[in-house]
């Protein structure tokens, strides 16, 4: 079976989000530092559409990331524009062209017309909980590896059901000081390093949860 | 001018002790977890005189913490027995034979003559702050390394105040859910990734403090 995978980036002192987070600002106040290293690469900006960057090992991991992803699992801060329910203008962050490419699915209270994309991404809004959601983005991923894309209460449940097969964290070696930290409320998994990547910018752990 | 360095076992949620210290249990619940890794080197239980363990990158990694290193500096709740005064039949956690070999300053409110033990360790207790403690531990290690032996009080204070130059961090892959943070109050250090060694069951990362 395709494996559910999360990768995410986490400062030195735990936290994916800085404080003060809100709808137009849902990374919190100096939320980005954690993402500079991904944005500096090439392949991030070929993600998006842009010349330039770095090719170095982050460049890599940002390459790798999407590869062999059939489905993404989404939480609704992360599809953003607040809690919802969403004015049906609003066709998330990322333009009429979002870097996923494949099915995505939404975990929402409101139910909503799915929502085609150019590119391949469709968003899938799903009303009934995580484990919906995952069989939903099994059965469109195929062969494929199911990723949660985020947000931190995603991934939070994610690991605390234990539905997680592989967690690679982007150790940012930034301290924000406070904000929302991940490994918080999971329980107490099973992980084991099975892959590290370093670069001067972030280290790269995989993790495989058992 | 030698460095001041410090390693420390943190857990992934960041955590360098469990919960519920106490004098007789310093390091917590499950706070013996984040140290199983070294345990289990031949290196470590070579510097206790025990013979057996596994020689592995984990063990390299023990055998060169303790290289170059001229002096230490310890809080009082490492050097064990309570805040102090210490009855004088206090001589800290290691039999008579501590694994230093090299001056120890530990802080304390409460001054004592210092305590020469076997194989090369005195105990100097100071009461006039972290930077005597410094600048003692400067003299006493000569062409040496300072080296900051924690517990996690005195660790945040060394980052705090700017003084230290390496920060070690052995990543355990554990969620202990509770317990004594290291990264909290420290400020904002910039923090340069210069080494990754991994293994199974920790990643060591040494930061560059600037």
């Amino acid at each position: 079976m395709s494996s559910v995978t999360c990768q995410i980036s986490i400062s030195l002192d735990g936290f994916v989000a800085g404080p003060n987070q809100s709808p137009e600002n849902p990374i919190g106040e100096g939320g980005m530092r954690l993402h500079e290293w991904a944005f500096a690469t090439d392949t991030w900006r070929r993600q998006q559409g842009l010349d330039g960057g770095e090719h170095n090992a982050d460049a890599d991991v940002v390459d790798e990331a999407t590869q062999g992803i059939g489905a993404y699992i989404m939480g609704r801060k992360m599809f953003g524009g607040g809690d919802g329910p969403w004015d049906e203008t609003w066709r998330g962050w990322w333009g009429e062209d979002p870097p996923y490419h494949v099915p995505v699915f939404v975990l929402t209270h409101h139910s909503r017309e799915p929502l085609a994309m150019e590119g391949g991404t469709t968003f899938t809004f799903v009303t009934d909980g995580i484990g919906s959601a995952l069989e939903q983005a099994r059965a469109a991923a195929g062969d494929g590896d199911v990723a949660v894309a985020g947000g931190a209460s995603v991934v939070r449940q994610s690991l605390a059901t234990g539905m997680l097969d592989e967690l690679h964290l982007h150790i940012v070696p930034v301290i924000l000081g406070a904000g929302e930290r991940l490994l918080e409320d999971v329980g107490d998994p099973a992980l084991e390093p099975v892959g590290v990547v370093a670069s001067p910018a972030v280290t790269h752990v995989r993790y495989r949860v058992s």
